[in-house]
């Protein structure tokens, strides 16, 4: 079991690396009778593709998604869906000097230390590259969803990189895919932009926070105590790569908090559905959602391939100094939100299914 | 699919409620062969148990374990163990008053919402009661793991309260277990304590912050790249009641770091084994663990249970104030320590199978 | 991964050997509102219950079957619900002489070339006793099915014991509760048992084989490919004690059939729905429920605990005779009845959870 | 959950429909390290491929396989495997007249009934060309198979095709791949073939028996008990399309036995293992492998599309004949065998590796 498949009822496999001839998914579970075509799934790939802008590897992959199967004059039929992206772009040689080496901060060594043989060439399995499968399925969990929650809305951006911040008080919706960070604030994305130019030429690189928010889920979805909304969340934001925490609503600052400042006051809206004071609880309770915004952040560490040398060791254990060359991205967390939101889509399409599947589409525990 | 088991090849099946007859774990996967008593398992439980001390909830109960199946002439058969707990010092009348209430905070309105109903007693299947049963299960996971990797040791302890943080410059293994707040200083422990007094004297909580740290873990544990350990411990930390954020290693703050600062220098050790220059890693890279300390830190909100009132609804939708009496710690977090090292166990050991499952005992990947 | 657990939403993981103190079912995934109580469960218990007449063991178990969490004034929570069964009439004695030895047929040498170690007492976990928890979690999923499938009818009975076997001609639905081999025919019984008795005499035991029936499941039921409504049907029959065929609808003698012949040709209903001129496919195509009669059969080998001197060796590998005393069915099959009716009621509400979750409870595929 | 992956911690999921434009299947949890290419895999699709004498199909398919991730240099690297086989030869136009129609005894109007949309193509999903991708997968498998256990044999047959049936008096291991029936008798095939070729002149089909034995399997492989072995093969097999009956050992002629009969007698080898006396087991004991031959056999139906008419109805309802065109084999049990022999593959290496994860490496329970 290695583990490769996410999902409970909507199950995502990805298989592929870096520099292998194609990456894919195999997407099984998916409602019959969703309209999907490869247009669709290729506009949220294109937001994560590389070589858009000089803030992001210049690494060029077209990203084209082909749909193989599951999928029948424009709609889904029930059947598994696989979707493939072929490698085009793949300059092995540039990562040929590092067969030998490990690369801190990099899966290499733990590769080589569990399975006893790596595929070095740009990262092989450990690579980044697998998140375009995921976004792929996300965008037929998207589609599902939007045929199943009408007005439902999955959306992600970056709140940090480094020393920037977002400005809450600035918030602006419309400006997140108006610059190449994902921010919303199209005012600030210059100064991010100087800052991470900065340390490009530095031979640097940052992290980052990202957030996504879904708006408009229903109440009732997760499965306590094990496959808890939270839960399922937070383990799919921790399986992207680079990432090392995450947080629902107040997250860790949960811990500065008392009883008094954390409760989310609870009140009878005029649509006859519960309303509250406050969203620290991030839109869950006991692992299942409220009806309020779906609220998950996570870090994203700095991208471990950089220009400035590191101390290493080879597989023969001598001692060797690290240089990254190859083209990389000074900050991941710019592409990460993608990668995010489509995460997100899948654990809220998935838990849809689960809530059916135990509790059926009839009216739940009414309120009022 | 109410998920209500975790882990791959080591499961664990959690059942019961607050104030049921009693509650449980059933564990399934277990190696044969591990030698395991019920006194073994309730020096665990007793770690978490109630009533212990002035800065818990004064619910009594022994929480004594039984073993009821999987175990003969005292060692593990390979078939499931059945470990049950009886519920004794229930005072359901505490609560027979927010039957027809949601509590702020608490499950009670998102169970009704999806199940449309809910036993309401004492929270039912969403209390932290629940807790008890993966203690117990956790217990039978550290005697596996004491048996199949001799030395490993896995140790947790609060880093903050509210306004309170460990100061890791006295950081005091030795004082772990010598206070009532699980924290590595035996000298702070009597602010912690008139800290929390006073809260509890103010009829309010707060939240805190739990660090685990598993030593001697084997390098090559993770399963990419969705069932990595730091995924799987996520899931694992964020599955326990009131947990709003995780940690692994540097965490959130890794969006801070710049990659020069990030980078965990590898070298090569006396004993053929590699080493590194620091952890940011928290142990992890790819999702498999390096052999350095696998640290993990989770964030629970403050106790939503508190005597200082709360608007909230009734089920048919009237406004009404909710003051939670009834016998409720001034801090989970707290009772949240145990609970966050049998996670930790459980989730090591069904790695550690799911690793030789696939790869097998012999020797993998050497170095050098 | 010791998979003691069966079904995909609808999860069962039965627990416990045949002389512990207790063994029971731990039940997830039971869709919320079901009216349960114990007394349903025991009615179905009770058709298994050892001890009933001379055609039985005449261990005396009541089987009393008590529910420990999951249901809360007499209805499902949609918890996990935990049925344990305490074990009573333990002789363990009479099994102390096979400790060292392995039984011919028995599970005794597999177990401990398996785990190398084995609780010997009445097979420990191997004994058909466990599938007195299997009864029980199939009285939850008959209640559940009731609920979702009104009409729905599962019903079991012996076709074959030997020489024996019954004339369908002289099928009669009600006769089957009203003897002690459960066949279609009372006038029949008489002969069943005076040949049952003669085998007893002669220290004997004999095989069987049973039919059971699912009348009025709906058409849609079944997960293609490898969760078809047929494959879940024989892994579950399968996995009973003694099984060691399992046939659907026409069975092995589908192989002398000619494409003519086993044509089930399809007519439109007067109610809308098809109707077939045979079910030579016994109610499954593809995978997947047509709406007719779900018929599984499957064959029970004879009770390998025999009077009558058996050769096999120790422990320590040197030769003995084996002569099994202790209580013994001469015929397993016909203990068998319940349990397998007990696996349909299972497998069906699985699939019909399964099916709602990807497809939803709206009207599909309509015909005419 | 449509459920189109099976095995524990060999994972095997099939994508895939028969006319568009490529089937695979992505292996997961393959062991690192094992030597595979495609020529290997090749050798067993070509077992199955259609058009190879007139005894099959005239589609014809070459069934090239390609390895598209998980290994790298000629060896698996633990990561997901992902193997496309492109179709080639689709006449879809042979099919155009059944999109409306649904052809008695094929899925086309449970799909139909259950998605509310169908791949009409040749059988979309529920064409038995989807079992060319379990080959290919069976074919990792036995890759794997032959380096933990060297000398491991995996065999497939026929045993009867209608009035045909093998004289076992006259069974020759040699004779089985020398003849277009698989059978172990090469002066019989000349008979079945003039059998055969009489009922395609006829317009009709024949069912078949195909009995497949794993030599050389170590004793202590299964899961009880819901993962037994027999368990998991009858459902391997059951899931193979238009299989009606699955047997293990004596089958369902068990029924017909008496306990003095059955069992299989204990001895001590030479090679201080233990020897039987017989195999009425087919290898297998409490669900755990004895060491003997594991023996299953399983019933394929007679192909449903033949130039016989048969009554059915179209999708309005109205009443209609079907006469199936296309090109299809006469009797399917004859490429079922290299299938029954890949899925006795895959569940064996994945009990292999359950094993392993549970018990490890280390010796088990030694007699003597």
């Amino acid at each position: 079991m290695s583990l490769n498949t996410f999902g409970h009822l909507f199950r995502v496999t990805t298989w592929g690396e870096s520099h292998g001839p194609a990456l894919g998914a195999t997407v099984d579970g998916c409602p019959p009778g969703i309209a999907i075509d490869e247009a669709m799934l290729q506009h949220w790939l294109d937001k994560r593709r590389p070589g858009q802008n000089k803030n992001m590897t210049q690494r060029n992959e077209p990203d084209a998604v082909q749909i193989l199967s599951g999928v029948f004059e424009g709609q889904t039929t029930g059947t598994p869906i696989q979707l493939m992206i072929e490698n085009t772009d793949q300059r092995s040689k540039d990562y040929g000097d590092i067969a030998q080496t490990f690369r801190p901060g990099h899966a290499d060594i733990t590769y080589h230390q569990k399975y006893g043989l790596r595929d070095y060439r740009g990262g092989g399995r450990s690579s980044a590259r697998e998140t375009a499968a995921r976004v792929a399925a996300g965008g037929i969990a998207r589609a599902a969803l939007d045929a199943l929650v009408p007005g439902i809305r999955i959306k992600g951006y970056m709140t940090r990189m480094g020393e920037m911040e977002i400005d809450r008080a600035r918030f602006d919706w419309d400006a997140i895919d108006g610059n190449d960070f994902w921010i919303p604030d199209a005012d600030a994305a210059l100064e991010w932009e100087a800052y991470l130019q900065k340390l490009r030429k530095d031979h640097n690189s940052v992290g980052a926070i990202i957030e996504v928010v879904a708006q408009g889920a229903p109440a009732g979805l997760g499965a306590p105590v094990y496959g808890k909304l939270d839960t399922d969340l937070a383990a799919a934001m921790m399986s992207i790569n680079a990432v090392k925490g995450v947080e629902i609503g107040e997250g860790m600052s949960a811990a500065m908090l008392l009883g008094t400042q954390n409760a989310d006051e609870i009140f009878m809206g005029n649509d006859g559905e519960p309303v509250y004071s406050s969203n620290h609880a991030g839109g869950i309770l006991g692992g299942i959602s409220t009806g309020q915004d779906i609220v998950i952040r996570f870090a994203v560490k700095p991208t471990s391939s950089i220009l400035s040398p590191r101390k290493s060791i080879r597989m023969d254990g001598t001692p060797t100094e690290v240089v990254t060359k190859g083209r990389h991205d000074p900050c991941v967390g710019i592409r990460a939100v993608p990668v995010g939101e489509a995460m997100m889509a899948c654990v809220l399409l998935d838990h849809l299914l689960l809530h059916r599947g135990q509790v059926g589409d009839g009216p739940r525990g009414k309120i009022g």
